[in-house]
């Protein structure tokens, strides 16, 4: 057995829900410890020095001797937790690729003349708290840190209380601008979210540029009361006024060739015979530019307000976070592409903007520079247990990984 | 402090939840254990002979000396369970008063002729595994006992796991013909779901109808996938078909001056960035007639299938239960309001219909004579903690029901 094939096989049980076949793997949580332990382990039985940076990002360390500790470090990665019945590869594929594409760099005898790092940051899906990339955000200072400790998760526990209860220390959370500085450059390889590279016919490519997206929280309230007994007149039901939101929100997003999406919904006190006290409705949306993005979620939030009074209800509106249009490094892009095509069996590595949010565009934002590989899937499906991507694709994601580290380390 | 006070306040703590001030006593949870053993202490406490039917009924029974303890009893009583966040009345006041009355008739010295017996059934509100009335319906043959034992909960335990957890035997349900034939009539006080008797000024009113009503479970399916990745044509998402559903319930409703609310749903698996795989909602429906209610439903259904045609995705539709106009039985209801005449100060007893279900419902289906008493909510609103009744208006409830007691018994 290959050492991605092995260190696949050890990871792929975590969080994996028998029922539904999807990985439930949120921040600090049972199945995302066991996934931390995994990566310390296969980390230290390469020698590799872990460390848990004060925002709970993992890292491992290969710095060779002779090797200057505070040059400018190459660092591969990506995030092992998961949304809700996510598939496999979203996050995992990256950090198991990195791990392998050592072994072979390792194997070819290849050694840096600067430190490399691999990491797994924390939180990047959002799926507890409902901030995405919250690890490498909190790093790098685009999420404060008294916020990320109120913030409160499914279960009712805020994260300062969620990481406390696992032996984390909230209060440590924050800016690490010395860490920051470390990262010479970040190469952060990722399944692909689409169907672009199908229909390219091509097993790997490299990210051009990640649209401009945001979560929107849209808070309906009303009042409880009878389902039977309550005349509709007399209703204040924040249901309804939910509905046109979320009919505005598909509309909007067809009509502007964008993204929108009311994929979570919590609703008070969720009775069949009770008239909602509140709905809790959060509109994912993206675009391929800010000012189609500002004006889906203005249209999605006219109609909100539009329902809202019609229904004698009141809808509050929150962003609780948005990304700019980022586009990743060109010259780092193109080398990394040309490495990828040294070994990749590909005449031809596309060049892939995404919709996707990641660690790596953070990390852009922060001004490192960065880069992004993507494997191919199938399925063109993520975030649910169809998502898929072929072994020899995550040998070929491997191979490319492995040729952009023999290359940006020497 | 008098004998209604004084239960009120024993009652009043427990399952009530400090963060909305609404109660959470569910079906076999250990709020609802622990009302039940409030109802056996209080029952015992005055020589009653308690005891739990085959379907978790609780039953306490006075048979006094001499009297034929197969002879058809007088049942007074209502139910203990809530809502979410339901009211502190609804159920708990039927039955403290149930008890407040037989002392205040032991105290006059009244001795009855036939047996008396106090009942609190089970799970009126189906909050939990969402059939209503499932201990009246499970006693009457209404529900089936394979189907109830099977029925999921909120927590994903059966109906027949949570009480075997709990050490009640679920084979043991199904129907109890001898017990529904031992009951002579029943008299349910229950406080009002309306603002009928606030509007007639009056303390307490008796049940002309109950309106046919039911729940009906819409199912979507649709695919998960990325929220950001997934082009909008590509997607199967269920969330805007169940829109369109809600969007039809609101207006059907209203154009017929029936009731339609989707009040409970549940998304899978959602998550802020994932396109839904399944949506579940639950709409409850009621109207003045059997034929307004079959159109309401067969409406929404019609645009649930459209929405779901023309994003993609698919719906089924199952009623989970349904129930058709009941009458209550008039010379009973005439008695009845008559004997609350001599001691309510009111020199008028209201006659209302209602929209809600209620166990004296299912009983009446089965054959059972029965009759509802009502008290007044002064803000008319139900299933939410700002349901309320003045004290003054508990009192007459109780002295209403002494007069039931001590007019029927004899």
């Amino acid at each position: 057995m290959n050492s991605f094939d092995l260190l696949w096989s050890q990871l792929e049980p975590i969080g994996r829900n028998a029922a539904t076949g999807g990985y439930r793997r949120f921040a600090f949580d049972p199945a995302e410890l066991e996934c931390r332990e995994w990566f310390r382990a296969t980390a230290t039985a390469r020698g590799l020095e872990v460390e848990t940076d004060r925002n709970t990002n993992l890292w491992a360390w290969w710095v060779p001797a002779g090797v200057d500790r505070a040059a400018p470090a190459l660092v591969i990665g990506s995030h092992l937790d998961s949304v809700p019945d996510g598939g496999a590869f979203d996050g995992p594929l990256g950090v198991v690729s990195a791990f392998a594409a050592l072994d072979a760099v390792r194997t070819s005898a290849v050694v840096p003349d600067r430190p490399v790092a691999l990491v797994a940051f924390a939180d990047e899906e959002g799926a507890r708290f409902g901030i995405a990339c919250a690890g490498s955000r909190l790093m790098t200072g685009q999420l404060d840190a008294d916020r990320a400790r109120a913030l409160v998760g499914r279960d009712g526990l805020t994260m300062a209380e969620a990481m406390t209860a696992q032996g984390f220390d909230p209060r440590a959370l924050g800016p690490d601008p010395e860490r920051l500085a470390r990262i010479g450059a970040f190469v952060e390889l990722h399944i692909e979210q689409g169907r672009n590279l199908v229909d390219q016919g091509a097993a790997v490519g490299v990210a051009e540029s990640i649209w401009p997206h945001g979560r929107y929280r849209f808070t309906f309230h009303g009042v409880a009361d009878h389902a039977g007994t309550t005349r509709m007149v007399d209703r204040h039901d924040p249901m309804v006024a939910y509905a046109h939101a979320a009919l505005a929100a598909d509309e909007a997003a067809r009509a502007s060739d964008a993204r929108a999406t009311f994929g979570r919904i919590e609703v008070e006190p969720n009775a069949t015979n009770a008239v909602p006290s509140t709905v809790h409705a959060w509109l994912d949306a993206r675009a391929a530019d800010q000012e189609t993005l500002e004006a889906l979620v203005a249209a999605v939030g006219r109609r909100a307000s539009d329902g809202a009074s019609r229904s004698g209800t009141s809808v509050e509106l929150t962003t609780e976070s948005s990304t700019p249009l980022l586009t990743f490094d060109v010259p780092l892009r193109d080398r990394v592409a040309a490495a990828v095509a040294t070994t990749s069996m590909q005449d031809r590595v596309p060049v892939l903007p995404t919709a996707a949010g990641h660690d790596a565009g953070i990390l852009a934002v922060a001004g490192v520079t960065t880069a992004m590989v993507f494997v191919r899937n199938p399925t063109g499906i993520s975030h649910s247990p169809q998502e898929h991507a072929d072994a020899d694709d995550c040998r070929t994601g491997v191979d490319a990984l492995a040729a952009v580290l023999t290359d940006l380390a020497q």
